[in-house]
């Protein structure tokens, strides 16, 4: 492998084109992580996730990157339900907290009315 | 607009085709919202969206549509962040509270443990 294709980012080393230095893909998807890229591309394509990148202010998009590469990891987890499958169990996990609490929270009324009562006797 | 027109899903409709009685976007993008099939389109591509739909069991093709619509829809709303950014929020949510939790359940065992101390001298 030449010198100059070891430079191209894992998106043109992909997509098997040259990779400019003005790269939009390059600083965030370096070569020597070839999946991250692969991910994205199946899922969202090279130009949709070029024009994202793009859409955004350049200090925002190791965010974006990040994002799709994290959505894309979870729809080639779950073809299903991607990352909805993931908020739809947080949804859950709150909804079983609130639970918990309102439960904890009568208990400690029960008990502080105990307490209420008991105490009035100890001036 | 002729009645041919009228049964073409959203995604023919927007892709300016002729809709196949076996379409794959037909039971999935009516015609009748074309904005689900436009978000899709725009974050996705509409083959990508095809090839998600026709990797599942057809009984399982309305969740992928939804969820990614979904996607779509948090992604055109925060394009930095999509819906990652609502796994973020809900993540926040579950730590704040399993931290009223653990605070208040040690406010439990702080009552309790008065009362336990107040009890004995009522036999």
């Amino acid at each position: 492998m030449s010198s100059s294709s070891n430079r191209r980012c894992a998106a043109c080393k992909q997509l098997r084109r040259r990779c400019p230095s003005d790269c939009i893909f390059l600083p965030y998807f370096p070569p020597n992580d070839p999946q991250r890229f692969s991910y994205v591309h199946r899922i969202f394509g090279a130009s949709n996730v070029a024009k994202m990148l793009q859409k955004v202010e350049e200090h925002e998009r190791g965010d974006v990157a990040e994002s799709l590469y994290y959505e894309a990891h979870c729809r080639i987890q779950d073809p299903v339900y991607g990352c909805v499958g993931i908020i739809t169990i947080l949804h859950e996990q709150i909804y079983e907290f609130q639970c918990q609490l309102v439960k904890v929270e009568a208990e400690i009324q029960a008990v502080k009315a105990r307490l209420g009562h008991l105490q009035p006797q100890f001036p």
